[in-house]
């Protein structure tokens, strides 16, 4: 399987975090697995969070542990802090995404720590992965890094700075968040050559919304500068609690629509990840389910990149 | 006013034309009015076709000759053949553009002529143009650029062919229509390339729509390959009769946000344009109204371009 870009579905943890209702167990698993044969090379399946506060990710474990099993799959789960970090590595993720808040404010209500706390606790996740047998890549997602909706602008030289900090920290990985749909195109090429100019390639990909309607073009940019990696949520689902009027990750069958029809070789099968959805609009009939090309249909001069 | 892209809007054309409701005159004059209040620089008024066909525009004339008392409004108008220039030219129109379609079924279908038939009614519109005294610029728009729900997928060896056919025929300008939203950013770059290649900057815009939600990476792309002219439609209203399923141009309030938040200058006043929305919502009280940024508000970080 050759791929040109790398797809990261974050529905199971970044989506069905937002939601009311919570999804069974057994429901989670089938819905991995659909997504999984679509040919998704990583899927962000749970987050490591007390169950009081999230109790849709109280299977964290089991939801990995079932993950696992799942031939190619690249199993990545969210971690808050070094705690869940430790839980993380014990299920056995193949990756561990701890998010770090570029904006004080956002970082103070999402996790109740400052960035430099937070970049505590990185050093302290990745002290955990040396000591482990099975040495997870940690990942950090610098979270609000292109605007946050308590503060405004997020000074850029901040971005910087924890990009820094957190390869200091040992992180194997950085990817930028924009957590709360405010990046532009001219704005993620500039801030991803400011980033890359001090950590090189262990700046890896994107995590982008839509709320203002720039998730594929921001996509866009990030790809031409060079990027790639993205997250994405089946049917658009996702967003963040703590940062209001901050919906709706960037849909993958979008995303994967784009890219392949550009040449972009993903190594998704547009027809099977779709049939992913049923799962969802089964298990969520009230939800919208987001999306334009599961809207429209495929154009009739599509071709998947060859 | 320094603008470093134009765009035009297209909504009282191919918004309305599509519309089952009729608008009324005077509904007319008041939304063109603050269309034009908030800054736009061109706004394609009307069509001069025969009533019969598109009673929504059976007001043409009078709607050119409003739109030209408003101070400093470029007043566009769409003619689908000759007889239909000569009365936009008749009323005034600053521009007149007529729709070419690259796809020989889609023309059939829209205007019951071969392409190289319409090639003959721009030869015929241009010399019509030579004997006014007025003058109007005669725009080509090339329908059906990148692909056609009839036939799939279009040759771009026909769309340069095209390109070049309607230079000779006269035309002042030439622009690439995405009739059916088909259009993937890197075919934007290289049929643009491709077609510059050969009439140089008589190629001057872009017309998106938004049908597989690539419209604003698709305008980024275009603009990234040197294009500076961009249609849109406010709240995304329109689509084409003739291409099933095409629905939808992009929506302009985003994509002068886009702009904007790019730091490229459009002219517009977004809080001023958002604001003509309400007299379409009067209007059409059932009809869907699109938009990002008018349904999630401006973000906190927002600066127009300086």
């Amino acid at each position: 399987m050759v791929r040109d870009v790398g797809i990261s579905e974050v529905g199971p943890r970044d989506g069905l975090q937002m939601l009311k209702g919570i999804m069974p167990t057994e429901k989670k698993k089938a819905w991995i697995s659909a997504l999984a044969a679509s040919g998704l090379p990583e899927i962000e399946v749970s987050s490591f969070v007390p169950p009081k506060l999230l109790p849709q990710m109280a299977d964290a474990a089991e939801i990995v542990a079932f993950a696992l099993t799942l031939p190619g799959l690249h199993v990545a789960a969210l971690a808050p802090n070094a705690k869940g970090a430790a839980r993380a590595i014990e299920a056995g993720a193949h990756k561990i995404t701890l998010p770090l808040s570029v904006s004080r404010s956002h970082s103070l209500a999402n996790v109740r720590k400052t960035p430099d706390e937070m970049v505590d606790e990185v050093r302290q996740s990745t002290r955990l992965r040396d000591a482990s047998p099975s040495r997870p890549a940690i990942e950090v997602g610098l979270s609000t890094a292109f605007g946050c909706t308590i503060e405004g602008t997020v000074a850029e030289s901040e971005v910087v700075r924890l990009a820094i900090a957190a390869v200091e920290a040992g992180a194997d990985e950085v990817g930028l968040a924009d957590t709360t749909g405010m990046a532009n195109p001219e704005q993620i090429k500039r801030v991803i050559a400011g980033v890359r100019r001090e950590i090189g390639d262990r700046l890896t990909g994107v995590h982008l919304h839509n709320t203002f309607g720039l998730g594929l073009a921001n996509a866009l940019a990030a790809y031409e500068a060079g990027l790639r990696a993205f997250d994405s949520s089946q049917a658009g689902l996702g967003g963040c609690p703590y940062a209001p009027g901050a919906s709706g990750n960037i849909v993958t069958e979008d995303l994967v629509y784009m890219f392949e029809s550009m040449g972009v070789r993903t190594g998704i099968d547009l027809w099977k990840l779709m049939a992913g959805r049923r799962i969802l609009a089964d298990a969520f009939p009230d939800e919208p389910l987001y999306g334009y090309v599961p809207a429209a249909g495929l154009p009739k001069n599509f071709r998947p990149a060859a």
